[in-house]
């Protein structure tokens, strides 16, 4: 799926390479053996902000307190602590919520509403906030133009990297930049909100445009990544665009279009990390679906497959299980014809108008699925549409890791 | 859930416990190492036959066979293999189900339409069928009124133990039975058909009352059982009913209702067997919702919790992790206010109007946990609506009997 223009170009440096944008992360003692757990984005002149926020009808007192601060879609900063979701927490949670933006604004000189905040973690415990308040001082004083890694780092949870991206384009006469930082591991599921992502730009954009270029982009990624189907009650995405380049976008011009493709090629590089960081991942899988009526019935058919666990299981075997793939398109709730099925594994078609092509193109498919990226494709016969869902394989470590991830 | 009359008892014998049915089961050559693949059972007087049948968009052809023959509603005999589905076998799967059919009624002296077909396996791969039409003669004269046990033995395929079950209770002022054998193990999931079940009764009862009696117990059992979310091509279930005992149930009186009771408990003694023998459980788990604006609203919450992955791998780890639990009361797409939550293991509570209880409370849970059965119970504050769902944990062994099914 090419989702970028050909002169998009992948940089070094992730959120921070965004000029005027500065991060930091460090210890603050929420996670135990001194490991990263506080991160802090600042831009240093004032932003428009758009936010997207989880589904869950439990949604974290953090993502109560941006969805306030977003009504002005104006922001400076973010402060996100990992270890602790602060969730499920009641009116205590949204004090310490509170508390934890005011720190970081008495910090840095701002407006209290001008600071977003997340937290990511164990659910239903209360955030140890007397460790974050005393951290944030230090925090505000290691903002650095370099600081996107370090921050990155603290936001993680089961993640085994860190996750940044930065991607530069030409939208309209200028060169524009859009850098982010991501975490994941479980509970990577369409729908937003999937997981935590924070993105800068330095795009000058309406806001309420600028929260539909967010809405587009995610629904192109992170929605179109799934690990185990579960959404977290504390999961976001909040892009800012400080606007130092080029004059205000305010309408769906040929500019418009051209950050979006910019903004997803960013967001979907951050996703597949995410699915690559799959609790237990061995395998990246990206199931194509096309010849559908329209792009809701491809995205439902891809998704099915991706979250079935018998085809999930199947690719930890490295199994050519197309029974298990075809029995997950005939779930999808969506009207297919066994004749109208064609099956391919990368280069090799092992299903053309549903007939079986024999042991030797199984063998083929047998050992491209030994690979660590997997293409599966699923050709149909009812239309144009098309999507693309990424996941991964289902191993014994991701029971391993979340059977004991609490203790 | 209360499902039967004080009057109902658990009887021996299986499906064959009830007057007028044979079974027998035996090795076809499907299966490697002399493994039990064939099992038939009959009826020595026409049966009234009800059916539900897989939603899956690609129906295996077993079961178009049998609609077809449902039509009248009347039959005789079902023969069913295992080690192969003769699903997604297009023309060719359909003639070979309508052959093994044939095969059957040929030696029992049956029209052919009086002989359901069931083929439960691989997908994919053409039926064995040479091999069946070898055994139909020897299994027919394998027939007897206890082989109930070697009827359930031979339709297992990832099984580890072979299921079946029979009640007896007061329907009017007759006692009616209701036997029957089923086979589960992955795949095992609501909404009809999520396993194979054989169910016979000596009940005279409508055609049409039949099948909506079989449609609300199964609606009350098999359809709320979830190991892994995904629903087989081949699943069904079928209810002969010999009309030997009482006079013919023509209305929804009391002893419809009775009967309904009587099935509900027949069905969902098969269901906790198919759950208690998920692939790799260690726990079978009651996931009881009350309060709840509606049923519906119940179940959709409990079937969210019964299928997170990271709820199923935190009860395997015995871990009291119900910061996991809120999240998937959270995504069930139910409007729920946390302050409304309360949530008991057995007998303790954990949260009482969203207020976690504290540590003494979840010491007691975590040893509740090393338990083999668990009672998980949602209290809501919405209305009068409650559901039960019963799931496994989800294990290593889950993964390890997936990724190597098929080799």
């Amino acid at each position: 799926m090419s989702t970028c223009d050909p002169s998009s170009q992948l940089l070094q440096g992730g959120l921070t390479a965004v000029p005027g944008f500065f991060a930091a992360g460090l210890s603050s003692g929420i996670k135990k053996g001194g490991l990263a757990d506080l991160a802090l984005i600042y831009a240093d002149t004032p932003c428009r902000v758009a936010g997207l926020f989880t589904q869950n009808q439990f949604c974290a007192a953090p993502l109560q307190l941006n969805k306030r601060h977003l009504e002005k879609g104006l922001g400076r900063a973010i402060v996100v602590n990992s270890g602790n979701a602060n969730a499920f927490t009641g009116a205590q949670g949204m004090r310490d919520a509170e508390a934890m933006a005011r720190a970081a604004a008495q910090s840095l000189g701002l407006p209290v509403d001008a600071v977003y905040v997340a937290s990511t973690g164990v659910i239903g415990e209360r955030l140890p906030l007397r460790r974050i308040l005393e951290a944030v001082p230090k925090l505000c004083a290691a903002l650095s133009d370099s600081g996107s890694a370090a921050a990155a780092k603290a936001i993680m949870t089961t993640d085994t990297f860190q996750k940044e991206t930065a991607w530069e384009a030409s939208v309209g006469a200028q060169r524009i930049r859009v850098g982010g930082i991501a975490k994941g591991s479980g509970m990577i599921h369409p729908n937003m909100a999937t997981m935590l992502a924070f993105l800068a730009t330095d795009v000058a954009m309406e806001t309420a445009l600028l929260q539909d270029a967010l809405r587009e982009a995610v629904n192109y990624s992170f929605n179109c990544v799934t690990i185990d189907g579960d959404t977290s009650t504390s999961d976001m995405a909040l892009l800012f665009a400080n606007g130092k380049k080029g004059h205000l976008i305010r309408t769906k011009d040929l500019r418009y279009r051209q950050f979006v493709a910019l903004l997803k090629a960013a967001c979907l590089a951050l996703a597949k990390m995410l699915v690559r960081d799959g609790e237990g991942a061995t395998k990246l899988i990206a199931i194509e679906v096309s010849g559908a009526k329209d792009r809701a019935a491809a995205q439902k058919i891809a998704s099915s497959i991706a979250r079935s666990l018998l085809v999930k299981t199947a690719f930890f075997g490295e199994d050519a299980n197309w029974g298990r793939i075809v029995a997950a398109i005939g779930n999808a709730q969506v009207p297919v014809l066994e004749k109208e099925v064609d099956l391919s594994f990368g280069p090799t078609q092992l299903l053309r108008g549903g007939a079986y092509l024999g042991r030797d193109a199984e063998a083929s498919v047998s050992y491209y699925l030994k690979r660590g990226e997997i293409e599966l494709h699923v050709g149909l016969r009812s239309g144009e549409g098309s999507a693309t869902v990424w996941t991964s394989d289902l191993s014994f470590d991701y029971v391993k890791i979340n059977a004991s991830y609490r203790s």
